[in-house]
């Protein structure tokens, strides 16, 4: 996909000239990460969760980052008021529904989000995002999927279900908007041994978004870079301690060029 | 005690080959560090705290770590609904008394946890596990010990008063369940320049609990990791930045092996 | 101004003897690195928001820092009590209106929080502090600002207004109380994709005030070695993420000679 990776090297050059500004309302774990991550970028993070302030916030932002990890019922308020004013403003929202089948109130609470708020994106594992399915869905279950075609045949019938884009992060990250699907197969075992590598991947889709009109080429061109900063981390470090270091470098020292030769970007129609 | 060392092996073993979910209601601060630090050896980490979710939560949990390190009345809530289903479920519950003794809310909030909950094991300094006593306690002030033996009869004494386990972490960790008394040599002089360490001690005892059953050979194994993890750290970093990376690390690196030749835990009857 | 370079080599000193406890009620994004931060250079860091407790933890003091980075009424409510408790007791108030400005929330509540306690020092950026002005205050607006001289004037208005110090952190960093102004030169470019290093910079005067009566010398002399940390740092690491790692590290190692040589302390008058 060679056009998408020169769209990715175009989507970093512009989140380091505009800096935008992403407002996250994300889990207590993460937000220090997650910050840094996007100053190294070249965004600019703020982290604001008061009822009384997140629609004043948001008018602000470049994109608004939901993250349920960390949730109370009043978390959740203050995250379906941003976001009807994101959505009023038409600018993105990226929805990360962390556990989101786990537990009642984190099916729940990730569905309300998604019928209240005009949501761009939805990043999480595939049972999180299956979890999303209503009682009618068409889309199968976590049980009866067999294989990679089936999870990417179930994600596009839920796609066009919720009219969104939803990422499924993994060895290989699946992106679909219900007719489209893109295959991302950058990232580094080691990812999955650092706490947030999903929450601030859910992030830099944010911050892709605030210069990527086209949710698809925005999700696969940052979950692209995201996971080649995996892949440099991986070169310079053996263990999650140091790799997690290294990975703020990379998303720092990563050029454009570096996108436009290292994303490993496919479509599959 | 070559035994200890032997099950120090085998409980690290289990914890990579079953990764237990370890859930966490613990302060802001240390909330990163301890979820890298259980993953890192092998565990599962989940931080949830809302009081409509962690009874759900808690049941897929192999142990439950409590930590009121940024407390407010609220979250003591949560804490004990939490620790009573887990008490229920017969799940081990692990308590981390942060500043017990310097407030009056953190002395009455971990007094009313050890109440309301089954504490398997209780891990703080010497002033946080004494200050746990009851007016009516047999067992001296603070003030009033002298040497080691003494705190070592005073803890002793507390542990059959409370009927759990209790671990006094230091230069030299103290672990005793009122009958037996053992002490861990491991730990580097750097961790007191880490925040969070003592919190991470505790739920890495959660980790250990998840998979052996005996209060005290699990609080004195995930000690003995931890403090080796410590003197492995020391060895690549002089300064506290480098080694708190270092120690995530180490978590990931240390074998079953290295627990068997490196723990230095001791009986003392 | 060798004075006060020698100053800051008092100051370093004395925290690593006196160990002072620094209460912090600060934002979740900063908490673990100021903690980190306030360990690594010999001070004693606790985080304590409840408002049943926060009367309690201030008594034990040297410093109060309070930091609106993540805020809301409640956390702001202890902030207040927490301040006026310290007002009393003649502990200093630090005070860091992050993002003040940005939204009325944030103006408001650093208003209250000045107008409510004795606050000994402010420190922020350029607009957060210019946002403290009253509305018939006699400073400039931030636009009408055309030079550093300028700005030195209009602070210096505006510290006499607020009967307190004034510090406005960037590449140069200004400190005022009205009368006299000091400029700190020390600092690194990459301090700016570190999330906070600010938040982190003000809990450092917060150490410095709990063994410097006099607010100007502990600001800037806080500032100094703070910025110092970030020169050291930037001759080991080239990005962000090491940086911030190493920052931590040369907080511990830089001692106080290398304060005597080090600090660009400039006095304008």
């Amino acid at each position: 996909m060679k056009h998408l990776n020169e769209k990715a090297a175009k989507n970093l050059s512009a989140i380091r000239e505009q800096k935008p500004l992403i407002h996250n309302i994300t889990n207590y774990v993460v937000m220090n990460y997650t910050a840094n991550a996007l100053l190294a970028m070249g965004a600019s993070p703020v982290m604001a969760h008061a009822q009384n302030e997140v629609e004043d916030m948001v008018t602000f932002a470049g994109a608004l980052v939901l993250n349920i990890g960390t949730l109370t019922d009043d978390w959740i308020l203050s995250m379906i008021k941003a976001g009807k004013k994101a959505s009023e403003r038409q600018t993105p929202v990226i929805l990360d529904p962390v556990g989101s089948g786990a537990t009642p109130l984190r099916t729940a609470s990730a569905k309300k989000i998604i019928e209240q708020t005009r949501v761009s994106v939805i990043r999480g594992n595939a049972s999180e995002i299956l979890s999303l399915r209503q009682a009618e869905s068409k889309t199968k279950g976590v049980d009866s999927i067999h294989s990679v075609e089936e999870a990417a045949k179930t994600a596009s019938i839920l796609a066009q279900e919720l009219d969104t884009t939803l990422a499924i992060t993994g060895p290989v990250d699946l992106i679909t908007d219900g007719s489209r699907v893109i295959r991302v197969a950058n990232g580094h075992p080691l990812m999955a041994y650092v706490t947030g590598t999903g929450c601030t991947a859910t992030a830099t889709i944010g911050a892709f978004l605030a210069v990527d009109d086209d949710p698809i080429s925005a999700t696969a061109t940052a979950l692209a870079y995201f996971g080649l900063a995996g892949q440099v981390a991986g070169k310079n470090a053996s263990a999650p301690g140091n790799f997690m270091i290294q990975m703020i470098d990379a998303l720092y020292t990563i050029t454009p060029q570096d996108l436009k030769e290292g994303c490993k970007i496919e479509a599959h129609n």
